[in-house]
């Protein structure tokens, strides 16, 4: 990192205030959220595309994936070869990859001098025991753990800016996060009645990989449950919160729509409040968020609000005398939860405000 | 009833054997199914079909409001005239009319002798003080109301068979209701914890009155929580569980798909129990009901399961050691939320097999 | 018929009146509802479920693959094997299998004495010459493919009485066909004016593997073009009509929903006729025909009052003045464009009325 | 260009080189659109918001209509009164009315010095006696129609620079326009043989106003055609392509999303061409057309690849022996079908490049 530092402010874009970016995992649907931000951004450039999928052996037009993108990039995408990379022509990679390829070429792309920003969740989980419980892998990359900043810009912008290593949170994480951390930070919540996070995703947050479960007839005209207790991001949340697993239950469901992710959240307060103080409570802690707002009181936010959009919006309903408060949290889970915080992230770390190209 | 009785058995379906039912209500969607089941039920016959839209004078087929229904019925659908209708020639009525319609009409047609099910909220509520603060108006008819029935044919189907005038349970309610009934019969649900709904139906469910809210565009891609706290299902479903309205946190959405309903239920375990022992109690409580199903352990009921089905299909995911439930409820609003149980609960009245004509 | 009840086998019910059938590829879309309407079906009675899936070695209750049957079928599901099914205990086989497991299994079936009723595109083309090009395999099955009859029951319906072997027709052809039998048998259309189809179907009729092209996301909010002049219908489309392939383009779409097709035909006519020429024409066609409606004039079928039904809707739009016609059809591909008609010749075959547990 | 720049006015923006825009009609689809784009255009900057509605009479935020709009414009929305409009503060009018409401306020605006783009279809037909057929109105703003521009950029450029008023094309019709502009101008398509155009449009084409043919599940699962024959687009189709109304059926349907227009065009080739040939002919003639996109042989557009873009994709399939040619065009009704042309359109007017603040 000194070196980075040295040679111009932290972040440091390059000489001409550009930041030349790599997207890596280009063709899955997070790959071409960044691409399409990328391309309107004032302050970036898209110089390398890659993607690690078999099919393909010769360089192709980005277009053949993401025909929304014809004409919009001259970069070919080329295999994943990390050995391509150096900090000579690039400021930047982003990692759209499935969680085992981020885990293994994230090491050899910071010992390049290259900074990283992955939307996988191969570095979120601070302990590296929990990754075989929850990921199903022996985390082998202690080191670049260690280092990494887990990545929602508006809970910790200060360490993002310094950092080599974003690790861009979980979808449905940043929802729950962004909902829950004014309560759980100002100690109202009441804990020991647990909070209940009942979330529901739309299916480009499973990602372009066909299957029986994302088939188009099995997913229109249907909800359902799945992963009770058990989905990926609990642990993040819990982490990103300070929760006790005991005290948080997490159900996601999938939606039959492309983007958007609507939690409702329910908490028990410690103490009564009334909705004044509540809505006090969110808007004074996201005051300088540009990408979180506060929806009027009275009012719920929804899907339709925040989809095609880098936004988190909050609102919530409370019975101020038995103390139930519902929050209600949405945002696309391919923008604010995936390649819009991405593209904060890397905003933070290249010294440009953290809205620019985002709005 | 008595005379009901001596003409016929209990429940007296006339001479043949059928029941000669009359639609209120007919070009609505809860018509539409009605007359759907109607139409291949062995033991029923549609005799009069009625609608109180004000856009038509004269009667007409059904199918220009049911297109799916052509070639189906050869009566017309006239203007609603309580009037012309009496237990001469008619066994039963449906209403599939709007709250206000059917507490305008029940009163007279139990004068003329005819049995009812209706589909509304207007015979819902025991307590006619609950009617003005849930359903906006005062509630006239008295009488009808303290014989009313509440129509869930697995919680009281003796006195559904009795009944002259049953008010058919409500969609959300129904499905909340049965997947409770059994824990909270048992006495293993710890009320104080709080027990929390979220609900999620689709759009069939708000009827079929045009608005800003239910305009394509606006539910397609889309989900809204709506009447957090308020919705007007709420009070039967505390009546049925005898729940205290502090202790249960009612959250409906609208999905956008047309048929459905999925609930998904939080409740803490007043003791510890084992998944064998919640599948049990499941099981056993819905040993003899035909149309309510027990889904194998470690799956979920969806809502595709049950659609275009009079099926309410239940299931549940349990942590043991913190006795955290959560129970997955999934039904057609339509079918086992509305046409489906009102077909049931005239089986009951008429002395058929409760599930004839309904699988 | 007589001669067939006399000879108590081929073409013959069992004694006690009923049609004891199998159904092969039970676990696809076809095979559902297939089940959906033989369990419901007076008098037949499925015996055997089997499935050519390699996912599964042991038998399997139905309800695995389709949870809106759960409850529904005592008997599991095995794996295919002819060998195991003969005339003692059977009447019929229905393959709901891809066109290459139905060429293999229809000759061995037939030789056990059984009659079938092909879904598959197998054997619906009459010159064998034909499968390579629009199949991609070789015909081996000539005996078989020689005594085939193409399975439209409104088109042929004694043959399809005689039958041991049905091709049941595709989804597009059936909606095309019965669209424009009518002018072409009439010699009404002009056909050096070429017609023109432009065909628009739900996504279950591309069946159950998963795939890129029918990934949720990639098929919601979308709608495609595609196998432009080259579809595999358009054969079978000819042949039933006797078109030469210069006079008719087909033009398929995926929609982004689960049911339905919509057929907009354009067809000039020959010589000026009227629009009550053309309704008497339509309705004088389908007089006898239970499951195809003509809708009134001035209306057009759409693909909602056909979904979840057996029936195919036609209708009209005429410029007199120019004979420019468009007929719209609508059907559901899994109903009348399949399984609806499956039963329907199942009907036919037996001596059952042909609507039997269609309506 | 000149002379307009030295007039100062019309036809110039303001001197900071910023357009100063009214968006009349800003609580409609298109007109979230056009607020959409502009927000994000460099050089464009709204300065007042006017909505016909009746429903408000206080200005209030546009947020309110348009939730995805939330902190994004600090203008509010007020009754829409051209008094107080003027070439002063003003640089232009966006319409984004009904098409009474747009034939009602143009003159004016005109009087008052404004330049003026109208998406509605109030001025787009040349000929003022077409108007009572087609809209169903009198034409009585004749010199504003006389000078009215019909806007598609690619169509004539020079003319919309100068131009005081536009009349935006139709969704429909710049689809369909755009598709056949090259094959009409070139003479290749044999005219006898009649060109078919069956168009598919999301629900948003059809406006805001609640209805009972756009409620929810009435469009949901669904596809219908309708206005066979007599769609409004056709006037100005046939009137841009020089084509006689008997040699050219339009049909349109009404598909289950949100956003998008595929027509699917049927045309017969006057002359044997190739492949090649019909390619190269769409490449050229939209060599210098930043946002008409010929897809690749062997590819067709499809409804994703424009969606939420300003784009129009061209694509084709020929069958070069029969001449037969199938033309298939993807647009965005709102985007390059409606506001995304309306800016394209702003930015030829202004001396802007056409694609600014559209890719």
């Amino acid at each position: 990192m000194s070196e980075i530092d040295l040679s111009g402010q932290a972040g440091g874009a390059s000489a001409a205030g550009v930041a030349r970016a790599a997207v890596l995992g280009a063709t899955g649907y997070a790959g071409r959220e960044l691409l399409t931000l990328l391309a309107r951004h004032p302050q970036a450039r898209v110089t390398r595309l890659m993607s690690s999928g078999r099919e393909r052996k010769e360089p192709f037009p980005i277009e053949i994936s993401h025909p929304t993108l014809r004409d919009r990039f001259r970069v070919l995408c080329g295999p994943l070869r990390v050995e391509e990379l150096d900090a000579a022509g690039l400021d930047l990679v982003f990692l759209a990859t499935p969680h085992e390829t981020s885990l293994d070429v994230v090491p050899a792309l910071l010992e390049r001098g290259l900074r990283v920003i992955d939307l996988s969740g191969a570095f979120r989980l601070k302990d590296a025991v929990a990754y075989p419980r929850w990921y199903g892998f022996e985390h082998g990359a202690g080191a670049a753990l260690a280092e990494a900043v887990y990545g929602i810009p508006e809970l910790d912008a200060a360490a993002i800016r310094r950092a080599r290593l974003v690790a861009n949170a979980g979808c449905y994480a940043t929802s729950v996060i962004l909902a829950l951390a004014p309560l759980i930070q100002a100690g109202w919540a009441d804990l020991d009645a647990g909070i209940i996070c009942d979330a529901k995703s739309g299916a480009s947050g499973a990602g372009r990989t066909p299957s029986d479960k994302l088939h188009f007839p099995e997913v229109n005209e249907n909800l359902r449950a799945y992963s009770l207790f058990h989905h990926r991001h609990v642990p993040e949340m819990l982490q990103a919160l300070r929760l006790a697993e005991k005290d948080f239950t997490f159900a996601p469901h999938l939606l039959p729509i492309t983007r958007g992710i609507l939690s409702t959240i329910y908490v028990r307060l410690a103490e009564r409040r009334t909705r004044d103080e509540v809505a006090a409570l969110f808007q004074e802690f996201y005051a300088h968020a540009p990408l979180v707002r506060v929806v009027p009181a009275g009012t719920l936010p929804e899907i339709q609000g925040v989809a095609h959009t880098q936004y988190c919006d909050l609102g919530f309903a409370l019975e101020e005398a038995t103390r139930r408060l519902v929050v209600v949290s949405a945002l696309d889970n391919l923008g604010k939860g995936a390649a819009g915080q991405a593209v904060q992230n890397m905003n933070l770390m290249f010294g440009f405000p953290q809205e620019m190209g985002l709005e």
